[in-house]
Order: structure tokens, then C-alpha cells, then sequence
């Protein structure tokens, strides 16, 4: 992608671009950490001039707060807001697998220590991750599990804000300990003994 | 201090100047991040020559290496190696507010968030955070949750390993993503509440 030529002032933005810079402070996060990304480099990566950058964002960590609250794909959400027709047991099994793939991404798992360690120095961006990453998923589990205590599969008696904080906590801690490289299969193994130490009926 | 007279080649090395070098380390590791220190500026704040510091660590990341594995007081072990002569619920309510206290030390959650973060561009310091804190920790977390299912005071059929996965990760995430200041008590709370879910008896 060049430089857009209609980007001047006062005229209409280009999304095409503006995607391409998202993108480009996203892979710039992944592969150096927020402190060793320039904007001058973002711009580069995304093959637009510094300036359309800066007509967009005025700071570095503007940009990077959008490309977080933005990186869906990068991020992806592990529970299932559709209620599905099985029985959650074997729907959870059944999602084991794919949760293990995504899991096993190493880029999914250098983001999340890069906006983890971001907190000390930059608290605005690890702001949006808690505001548009964690705590949707945190919706989504807490439905999750009050359905589960519903259905019979979790003790009605959980701690449910608790028991995310372990089973999510347990999962980050892993990704983030375990040395490379993590095998999806290995992690589907992991969530089983997780789900089952958590007290869930599983297939 | 100044830069050690005596430290030339073949001399033996100063212990001042070593730990005052570590110590600058980890402070400058805390306020900055690995990525934004240079071996400069800890001989700056160490009060020592640079030649000093390259006289004893060949890279910054030896250095950092080493100051983590030393980081004792920085890095608190909170289990308890001593086996007490109260009965183990007691003896773990006793324990909270002191473990309130060294969690919501905001030096204590910065250097994990740095230690976490430097995983991805410096895998070998993550691996001195792990082989030099998070292994032994884990040891004697293991060796008290064996404890507790000895005397009846967690269900014999836990699984202890990912019982410490689900309440260290839950520990670790909370102390990372939960917005500052974090008071001890209720830090001390939440660590009840995690007992409790986690299935141990407390007093």
C-alpha cells in the first residue's frame, strides 16, 4: 500500500489504511514490545508516510490502545456465546481441540506477554486490553459457567468469579511459563485436567 | 561507592561493587524494563565505572540473568518451609495478611510484570524467573498441599500440580490486570476466597 493521496485535511480518512496500520503496530507489538516500536517504523511496516500516521494519532500509545482494542483476530475469544444443542459436557469436549490450537499460537502467546509487561510503563494500553479483551471473555466464561451450574455439570455452590481467576490465571501462567514450543495437543490435554480440577462434568 | 581500585585483572573482585550492580539491576529492571535500561545507566545508578560492569558481565543479559537469580527480597518466597506446630488451617489463616502485604507491594507486581513481558525478546531471562523463583516456589507449594491432604485438610484426589497452576495463575492474574493501588487486605481476602474454591479447610 502507498501513502493516500486523498488523506489531506479536512478530508475523508482511508480505512485501508488506517487497517494496514493497525495491523503493522500489531505485528511491531508481537515481534519488539511497545518500547522498541517507533511510529517512523509502524508506518514503514504498513507502507504509508509518517505523516498519515500522525494526522490519525497524535501518540504512540493512541495508536497502540486502537490497535489492541481492534485485534480481534489476534485475540481470539475461546468461549462460545451461542448455546449450542448438545449437552455441555460434550460440547466442551468437543471444543478442546480448537481451543488447543489457538492456545498453541506463539503469537497469541508473545501479545499476551507483551500487554502484560506493557503495564508498568504504559498502564493506558494494558487499560484497553483489560477493557476489550479481558473482560468480554470474563462475560462470556461467567455465562458459560452459571449455564453449567444450571445444567448440573458445575457444583451450584462455586465461587464463579473465583473459579475464572483459576482456571483463566492457570492458563495464562502456562502459556506464559511453559518454554517453547507448546503442542496443541498438549494444551487440550492441560484444559481437560483444568476442567476437571475445576469440578466440571466432562465427556 | 566508586569505582573499586583494586579490581583490575586478576584481582579479586569487590562484593560491594558486585551487589550494588545487581541491586541497581533489578531497580532499574522495575522502573524501566530490560528494553529501555542500558548497562550505562546501572553503572550509573550502581555508582560504579562502566569497565566495572564489563569487566564482571560480558552482556546486559548476563547481568540481568544474574540479578534475577539473586533477587531475593524482591521476589518473596510467601510459602513456608518450616513445618509449624499449629494445625494447618489455622497456621494458613494466620499466613493471609502477611501474604497481602508482599503481594500488593507495587515494586513486587511490577517486577513480575517485567519479568512475564521480557519472555517473548528475552527468553533467557524468563528462564532465570523461572528456574530461580518459580520452580522453587512451586517445590514448596507442592510439599504444603501434600501436607494438607495428610491431614485431611484438602481432598486426597486434588490435582496437586494443577492445583498450584489454577491458584498461583489466579494470584498472578490478579495482581497483573487489577487497576492500582491493591490494598493487603484485600489482597488477604481474595487469598481466602481462593483457598476456600480451591477446597482447602480454613480456619
Amino acid at each position: 500500500m502507498t501513502a493516500p493521496k486523498t488523506d489531506g485535511p479536512g478530508r475523508p480518512r482511508d480505512p485501508a489504511a488506517d487497517k494496514a496500520i493497525l495491523r503493522a503496530a500489531i505485528d511491531l507489538l508481537v515481534e519488539r514490545g511497545v518500547d522498541q516500536t517507533s511510529i517512523e517504523q509502524i508506518a514503514k511496516r504498513a507502507g504509508v508516510a509518517k505523516v498519515t500516521v500522525y494526522r490519525r494519532w497524535r501518540t504512540k500509545e493512541d495508536l497502540f490502545a486502537q490497535a489492541i482494542e481492534t485485534a480481534r483476530q489476534d485475540i481470539p475469544n475461546t468461549a462460545d456465546a451461542d448455546r449450542p444443542s448438545e449437552a455441555l459436557p460434550q460440547v466442551i469436549a468437543d471444543l478442546l481441540p480448537r481451543w488447543g490450537q489457538v492456545l498453541a499460537e506463539p503469537r497469541f502467546r508473545a501479545l499476551t506477554a507483551r500487554l502484560l509487561g506493557a503495564g508498568p510503563s504504559h498502564p493506558k494500553l494494558l487499560d484497553a486490553y483489560r477493557r476489550h479483551h479481558v473482560q468480554p471473555r470474563r462475560e462470556l466464561a461467567r455465562a458459560a459457567m452459571i449455564q453449567a451450574q444450571a445444567d448440573g455439570v458445575l457444583s451450584p455452590s462455586a465461587d464463579v468469579d473465583m473459579l475464572i481467576d483459576m482456571m483463566t490465571g492457570a492458563i495464562m501462567q502456562h502459556l506464559l511459563l511453559e518454554p517453547e514450543p507448546l503442542h496443541p495437543k498438549d494444551i487440550s490435554d492441560y484444559l481437560r485436567r483444568l476442567l476437571q480440577q475445576a469440578g466440571f462434568t466432562i465427556a
